[in-house]
């Protein structure tokens, strides 16, 4: 058995591991394959195309058409995403963030952020309650640093803001059965009764904005597919209390610095914090896996593989916004004119920079948190 | 087969019905029958044994007696009960009620008191959330009424008051498996995530004195035997969370005014409220079942039977608290001297003037709410 064929694809809300198959995934979840309208009518909307649509990193949804449609109908429409905070954050996460800052902008949006502390400290066995709660707050801060508007953005903990939650948490509960969480999220007898309890909560937001403005308003989710079951849920439910089905849309997961896979707190090394010292992080990338020959004269002989290179999928991602530059990088790449010394330490020139200007935006952020947080 | 075959006890949180058998009960639950010198230790700190004690409504505990022990060493001792709002309130709730006021005194112990209207919301499909807030408020008034210390009262409900309890509540789920929940609290498949949750937060109360005063603080709850399967789960995962485990005392139920069971409010008819009309009250009291005979010919002949007698036994558990004159009237039953008119005339008397004042007491409690409310 070859390590590929080993190597099954595990995508669940509390694990991701395998080479990940998203055409498989999009079947198995049951969501709309993403097409070229919905990015080209939010760009209508932002003014400009995000360069997460213009590459793909979007790649399923649930009726984001329909959420466009209410928006363009004049209605109010909000946004729902969130973050496990049981770590620090790596740049992987911050993709949906940034996307949400534009989404924000082009729709004059609400987001409500959630910090599932509660769900964090129920999973893992060995975090404790204060240690998920010092990572919202200190998670928040890169929420923030992402350029969001303190106006229209409410981030909020579990456990520091259950009593807005709670009551809609309860509504959502009462409406779900075991039996359903069972077949959904794969629950079995050993697990704990936070847990089985939880989906209720990460649902409720869905309706969060509704229940406080006291008017149906339409709800877009942009996170990575690997949540996906909680919104199928959350959508069997939502009619029935009588909101909208919440949409969805799907983000692929930013691949580690480590061979496949996404990148991974749980993996360090192959990951890059925020919290990072800059110079540590561009020792990472001067570190990671390409898709390049294991000599130079090998490189300019043969070529290298943008395809499976980690390097090129953080340019890809976030660090070459110029679509022409970038198509000219993977030309380079397998003619052989670039090479990888090259390529990594022009990209951990990039990543140094954006760390070190990241790193100003969340200290500013630590001045700012109150004005972001759910009040 | 009788009616009484057919009369099966069934005890649990959310249902008791048939005939309660309470030996049956101690043996199944694995509680500690009541022996004598428990009811004399808590006098010797009252000042007086409290008649609920002297007539045997508490029939069975768990280490009562250790509770007890702490006080005496020195330690600060704590109480919990609770009530689940789902309607209002009648005589059979106000026991416990009472006797908490009595230990309060006896023990200078500080009193934690859960309106679960959560539990109740999640339990009774047609019970909206805002009906059983309504309830918990308005039930509240009642608690108060009993005579409590507002300065050593913490009356909470579990969805106003959230931001108090989810933290601990998340320790206990983490410590408690669906498993062990559906051993406990006989669960299934169709029950919904709210309700496999709940016990997590029934079980916090417990420790929420210790965590809040940040010491160890023994607890006990007076309650009715029925809620014995959420404090058996509770005591598995006490020490297990740093708090000891709480010590309880088992109430029996008072009867209901019809033949057999509690009082319900379920059951109008057969429950006199605290906020009935006190002339209904009394009426209910004259249609009440007894242990009489038909005719007053055939009780002045054969005598009546107060073993069976509900309005013998109103006078036993609240309005004859003279142990003496209770003892006549049970003779003069038995020999057919008393007869059930001017039994029940003499009683729906008693009840009228206990309404009356309990009605004032009530009304006063309005202005008082707040200082009884956790904070």
């Amino acid at each position: 058995m070859t390590e590929r064929e080993n190597d099954e694809m595990v995508v669940t809300p509390w694990e991701v591991r395998g080479t990940v198959d998203y055409d498989k995934l999009i079947e198995q979840f049951g969501v709309q394959r993403m097409t070229p309208d919905i990015p080209e009518k939010i760009a209508s909307h932002a003014g400009f195309m995000h360069m997460q649509l213009r590459r793909g990193v979007y790649i399923s949804h649930r009726d984001t058409d329909w959420w466009i449609g209410e928006h363009e109908k004049g209605n109010n429409v909000g946004l729902y995403t969130g973050r496990g905070p049981s770590g620090h954050v790596h740049l992987g996460h911050l993709l949906p963030w940034f996307f949400c800052k534009y989404l924000q902008d082009a729709f004059d949006a609400e987001l409500y952020f959630q910090m599932t502390d509660d769900e964090k400290f129920l999973h893992y066995d060995e975090l404790s309650l204060e240690e998920a709660i010092g990572y919202t707050y200190d998670n928040a801060l890169d929420v923030i640093a992402c350029g969001l508007d303190a106006e229209r953005t409410h981030i909020f903990s579990d456990t520091e803001h259950i009593q807005h939650l709670y009551k809609i948490g309860l509504r959502v509960a009462k409406r779900v059965t075991y039996s359903t969480a069972k077949a959904v999220f794969g629950f079995n007898d050993s697990d704990n009764i936070g847990m089985i309890w939880y989906p209720a909560l990460q649902a409720m937001t869905c309706f969060l904005q509704s229940d406080r403005e006291g008017s149906n308003i339409p709800c877009l989710i942009p996170a990575a597919i690997d949540q996906d079951p909680y919104w199928r849920m959350t959508r069997d439910i939502a009619e029935k209390l009588g909101y909208y089905k919440p949409a969805q849309i799907h983000a692929k997961f930013l691949p580690g610095l480590g061979r496949g896979g996404k990148m991974s707190a749980s993996q360090p090394e192959t990951a890059i914090f925020t919290k990072d010292d800059p110079d540590l992080a561009a020792s990472k990338v001067i570190g990671a896996f390409t898709g390049g020959q294991p000599t130079v004269q090998e490189q300019r002989e043969r070529g290298g593989d943008p395809g499976i290179c980690n390097v090129y999928a953080y340019y890809y991602f976030l660090f070459e916004e110029d679509d022409g530059a970038l198509k000219r990088m993977e030309e380079d790449c397998r003619s052989g004119a670039l090479i990888c010394g090259d390529c990594k330490a022009r990209l951990a020139g990039k990543v140094r920079a954006f760390l070190i200007d990241f790193q100003e935006k969340r200290e500013k952020a630590k001045d700012r948190l109150d004005d972001f947080l759910l009040k």
